[in-house]
């Protein structure tokens, strides 16, 4: 697992690093053509993901049965994994706690920095450093921007590195949920996502998932895309450049009844009320933007209707019901999605199958 | 695992549901002769517990060894369980916990909502159903009465479903606290818990136990009860009806004295202040309602003392010494007998001996 | 593992028992040979020190490869143990969490008293016996002095014992760190500390770090110690006694610039200001304790740098690519040294190897 001179050269300095190219920067951490960290979306590309989905799929297949359940978690149960998550995120945790256990990783908890050293007078770095002695893998979600990628390229640079995944960090990434998205449009449409219609409705200027997502529309071919929000929630111009550098169609309107019944997908969001500064949340009809019940008529028959929950009113619970009402499935999903990355990292993706 | 379409109408309904007899509802939680959840002390008729009982010795027996108890942690080694426990108790939560540990489940914990996405304007609902896509059992204690029993109403109407025990449901039902009081008095008498004396004492109006342990009391023959409480904390009528209507004898006394020498049993119990209204727990003087250690040489050589624990005053510690003492074992017990519940829920209990 | 009459008679009376002799005691808290509770330093004889680091090199050994770390993981997969750390304390409970999972052990956490039952009026110590009724070891972090070996105590006098492990009680004892910096000496000199020059610097009146492993320093010969520290922070008067008594050489300075060429190891201890009364800590002028870079040219080549962490300045963080920054190992080390305690508690070290 040795990096390339040229890798290290590229880590010496974090400042100098943090503001590079996240292109330039993936080689750091990868080994021996696989993800050792998984920090950005960016580092999913499509012959990854089909390879994670070909893995999340046979896991759940295999643990069907006992003996097969038995098996999956023999594979890693020499693996000691840490969760250290001091930014609230119950059902993340747990996805993440449960793919492990799945896999027979033998889990430490840190959910709240209050008890630990910190309050010692001890570096954030420092107190990471010493947790990592004790296992073989961190997971972890942050607050701040950039510490997670730090904590890796710290880790890096030591003599006993350990994988870090990113379980979200600040408002910038949570490659794992972009993943567990991605799954369940590649699952809904056993494996044919070219050439798909996508929705994505709701506070799309300030929800990381409908951001993330459309990065990884790039992968595949064809792809139109629909933006449905209200006026204030627009999707931001970056991604509107991304999309258009990559040659990925798109459109943008207030009217959501107008692309529903084309739909391949629907991708409904909350409105993120938690970063708003002077209350603008308020100011807006929502109500536009929600899912009812008597909407399930007018989409078409395969269609499958995500969310990344949690919900509050944009889906009418009366929907839960229908077979495309796919977002319980989808948190499922995220649980194999996560099983699939930590046996990816470790290299025994391979056994499996 | 299917359940008959008339229980599937009678499900169709919550609030009708709610309101119904408990015995018309609990096919509903029942899946091929064994229990699929497990809410009410009301399920627990004589058969299933002398079942459970026999499981639960078993289970003790067999792991004195490491080879036994090696086995028994692979019968469910397949499985992940999640305590949701949202209301304080390190007791039962310990219990459980480590019931499921002996049988091999992989556990997850939620302790406190406030780190979860209910934070985010998600419905109790939700979050519960969520959890439930990451494991295979969901043993929940929740403050808010019939709230237990609606998480397992909702997940028995949803296309995979997860069986639910009830640890605790505010003031109405803790079905394992009267399954490991009733495990105790069998273990205790040897099986033969038929024709025995058994005193209740101490705060008997607003002690959910003796509640429960009163209801079980019909399942057994010619059993003698004597309820020992201060006038402002006497059995409710409720209780004295459903005696009466089982024909089982009791009586009720302010003399402790008078029933002690003649009791196989006697269950004692706190002063539950905590429910206390305008403090009128202050008002009445407990201490003839305590056992102390004078008291040991009045009992019968076969008597034993429990008690659900905590407690404060009611036994003096230097009782702790002596062999009657039970409440030791009977925490002990509840383990055992817990992991003999789960054990039946999965059908493995059959693989025990 | 029968006490003899002697052991139980020394034990009846707490008080008493408390303060006598540490010696006097220390076969209450033993059986068969071996450590049953680990509560003192003083415990932690040479034969015993060198048996566990034996242990915790071949479990290091042995867990590199899968089919080690799972043959190791099967010694203790029939137990359940508790940690009970009711002081905030995240590394040490990472590393004894860890430590258990190495051998299979089972765990369940008690990380803050406020969901216990003790707000119900329970005493601590029926919390305890409580606790204890579900597993086979505790693992104890107590504030209040005395509480962890008053638990031991009480245990040993119950019908079903646990072992209890000292993570820790107020400002007393903290046995697995002095085991652990001993180990790390042990480990850094290939065995042979005979002889040794250690340099402990920084606040070595309130460090208990210090203390513990100056006691241990008994066991070893031709030991020469230097202690540097501010004048108002110099080593109290019990241990200089104590070392003393047992001709050990040491000598104290205020110049750490004269004893650092010279050192086999330099152990660096962070001020405990946590302990100032009025202020005191931030009258001294600390920095003529603290370890800089420039300082790597003067030291021995083989010479260790030590810190049982967190670090606040004591330690440049540029010192820690030296290889003879020897900390973060040191952190390592703590976690296998506590697996062979274990092991040692339980009996299995002799299959280890």
């Amino acid at each position: 697992m040795e990096r390339t001179r040229e890798m290290t050269s590229i880590g010496a300095d974090w400042d100098k690093f943090y503001s590079a190219e996240i292109s330039s920067k993936t080689p750091f951490f990868s080994r021996d053509g696989r993800l050792y960290d998984c920090l950005f979306a960016q580092q999913l590309n499509r012959e990854l993901l089909e390879r994670l989905f070909k893995t999340a799929g046979d896991l759940r297949e295999i643990t069907q049965k006992k003996e097969g359940a038995d098996f999956v978690s023999s594979l890693l149960s020499h693996k000691r994994g840490m969760l250290y998550f001091v930014q609230p995120s119950t059902r993340t945790f747990l996805s993440f706690l449960n793919a492990c256990h799945i896999l027979g990783i033998k889990t430490s908890e840190i959910r709240d920095t209050s008890t630990s050293s910190e309050v010692k007078g001890e570096t954030p770095e420092d107190t990471v450093r010493t947790f990592s002695s004790y296992v073989d893998l961190i997971i972890m979600r942050h607050p701040a921007p950039g510490f997670v990628e730090k904590t890796a390229w710290l880790m890096n640079r030591t003599g006993r590195p350990v994988p870090i995944i990113n379980g979200g960090s600040g408002k910038d990434q949570h490659p794992t949920q972009a993943l567990l998205d991605m799954y369940t449009l590649y699952r809904s449409f056993n494996g044919s996502v070219d050439g798909r219609k996508i929705v994505m409705v709701g506070d799309l200027k300030r929800g990381r998932t409908v951001r993330s997502l459309s990065y990884l529309m790039k992968n595949y071919k064809n792809i139109s895309l629909a933006f449905v929000s209200p006026k204030e929630f627009k999707m931001e111009p970056d991604i509107l450049e991304f999309l258009n550098k990559h040659s990925i169609s798109f459109i943008e309107t207030e009217d959501f009844g107008s692309v529903m019944g084309d739909a391949d997908a629907i991708y409904m969001t909350r409105i993120q009320d938690e970063h708003d500064k002077t209350g603008e949340s308020k100011k807006v009809d929502y109500s536009p933007f929600y899912f009812k019940k008597e909407h399930l008529k007018i989409l078409k028959k395969n269609c499958v209707i995500m969310h990344p929950l949690p919900r509050r009113h944009e889906i009418e619970p009366a929907v839960d019901e229908d077979p495309r009402a796919m977002y319980w499935r989808q948190e499922r999903n995220g649980m194999w999605a996560r099983a699939a990355l930590i046996a990816h990292i470790f290299g025994v993706d391979s056994k499996i199958r």
